[in-house]
């Protein structure tokens, strides 16, 4: 008699998914807040937008949704290598509702979608676990989510995870760059390393070209183990700018901002400049962090393709009227932010000048 | 002198992703209505809910956002043996806006996350194409994406794609299930093949245990490769759906709706069923397309198992009021729809029984 093939011999498991749903409920369940309208085994997660009730239309006579989706690239590997994955979630809220928050808009909620060799329950609440604690730094919550057991795409061990935010900005306050001005302020916000970008690179001079362990623990980290320091989740800086925009209800003294992300700042600024605008950053102004000195040494790197590659230290940057330039860094310090005077907007064409 | 290590060198380029950047453009403009708000190197894609227009305060009064998102599993690996790429970004968006419309949402807007071994500008344009058929077909904006090049997680010619669909339901209209009771009536619509679920199996069967290839033409298909018959979009039901919402604005008589995907007509029409109704389904009423048979044949795969894994013909089912059933029939019918009364709603307890 022929022998049956099955869904579960072919490499997929039904049954540990249910295990697994189970086992991330309650990670979920911690970002939900009033709005959300949870349903179980539901086919698609569900927001209200409070549409009729006072506070919404005090906020938002003309809302516009705002979308970004986003992964964190090869920063999985090395959490695969790690064997560290309940951060990796964190880079990947950040990474999405740092790029809305440029736009002035406020997360909603956000989505993930992973995609595994194979259904571990413990690897996959690990992860979730990750994703929960990013949304309840950027105040969203997790309504939704994906896990996919793809044997034949990715190798033992191997992931990726996708992320999905939705937000919401009154359309008047839209955040565009066209007020930038000579004279405005650069304000750049610390990052809190490497983020989530040039992981192929890194990982390329760290453990190919210098044959690094992850848990070699170089001199220059005082003690801590290499692969720490290079997982290190990206900074979410979604409370602090958002409570800084509410306090300008009238007066639009942002006039840009950029979330710096592969392409550096040179690379990013100008996405919000405007043609006529040169951003002139002076490097000195802000402490570049060991690990990208670290990096530039063990490649070695030049200096040019490090700007191009990593946020050297500033991962959010905001455009600023001059007058307003030193209340708004009082503010942003007030909530938690190390932020820096990095340069100043000239006439120029669009373009980043690194003194 | 030392080489310089570079961030191109490690196998990320930056340029081509500026020239594939270019050519995507055309496809996912097309899929723009008026209310996407487009800004060219946008941090996130922008939508206008039209919140103080009158068309929006006709329709809504307490608006619900319902988002989801969803890959293609494995079927992605077959088309990467076709070397076919422009229909799985038609699956991609099905995947996603099938599952919202469930609960009664119609479809605002998507995203997609493409993650590749090496960004070839020929190749992801054409999956976005695909992406851009598919929000087409489902009358969404295709409002922002990411292309990630991960050579050390997608091995050469792989690659994986996620999709983010974000909709809109007005509170009172969310179709749950909650109405479901003995007599109604389970309408299903035919899909168009086997859809986006139970790849890793179909292909273990044809590839692996009967060494079939991709452009083998297997008599049961008329000529037709079997690569092409695998490889058929999944339908995408949103027009009729939403049409047919639309008819019945103060009468609900639709009380349940399923997209049937991984978990075959037993595992997802109990998602909505209340504890107290089964799903009696007679399966001698809708053709099973010859793929289903064709799949069973060779494995061998049981009869249970094809029913927990596939869709054996119907992609969607809908749970509708006695009195009403013949006449959404009709009009499904009418809006393109390939419609048959599979079954009835009985006392029970939440299960589906197949006979």
């Amino acid at each position: 008699m022929a022998k049956y093939v099955s869904y579960e011999d072919s490499g997929v498991s039904i049954d540990a998914n249910d295990v697994m749903v189970e086992r991330i409920q309650s990670y979920v369940a911690g970002t939900f807040g009033p709005r959300v309208m949870a349903g179980k085994n539901a086919f698609a997660g569900m927001f209200r937008l409070d549409y009729d009730e006072k506070l919404f239309k005090r906020n938002y006579r003309n809302p516009v949704l705002v979308a970004c989706t986003d992964g964190v690239g090869s920063k999985v590997q090395l959490a695969g290598a790690m064997k560290r994955f309940d951060s990796v979630g964190i880079d990947l809220v950040a990474m999405s509702v740092n790029d809305m928050l440029v736009q002035g808009a406020e997360p909603l909620f956000f989505l993930d979608y992973l995609a595994v060799n194979k259904l571990e329950p413990a690897f996959i609440s690990e992860l979730v676990k990750g994703v929960a604690a990013g949304c309840k730094l950027a105040d969203c919550a997790l309504i939704g989510g994906e896990t996919a057991e793809m044997p034949d795409t990715y190798a033992k061990g191997d992931f990726d995870m996708a992320g999905f935010a939705v937000g919401i900005v009154e359309r008047k306050k839209i955040v565009t760059g066209r007020a930038v001005r000579p004279g405005d302020v650069v304000l750049g916000l610390a990052s809190s390393g490497l983020h989530s970008n040039g992981y192929t690179l890194v990982r390329n001079i760290c453990f190919k070209q210098n044959k690094l362990k992850v848990d070699a623990r170089p001199a220059e980290f005082g003690g801590a183990r290499l692969g720490d320091v290079l997982l290190e989740p990206t900074r979410i800086y979604v409370r602090a700018v958002v409570k800084l925009l509410r306090q300008y209800k009238v007066k639009q003294v942002v006039h840009a901002m950029a979330h710096i992300t592969g392409g550096g700042l040179v690379g990013n600024i100008p996405r919000v400049l405007p043609d006529r605008c040169n951003a002139v950053l002076k490097k000195s102004s802000w402490p570049v962090p060991k690990v990208f000195g670290f990096l530039q040494e063990k490649g070695p790197v030049k200096e040019a393709e490090m700007f191009r590659v990593f946020n050297m230290g500033v991962g959010y940057v905001l455009i600023v009227a001059e007058d307003f330039a030193d209340s708004i860094m009082k503010k942003l310090a007030k909530y938690g932010e190390k932020v820096y005077k990095i340069g100043r907007i000239t006439t120029g064409a669009g373009k980043v000048v690194l003194k």
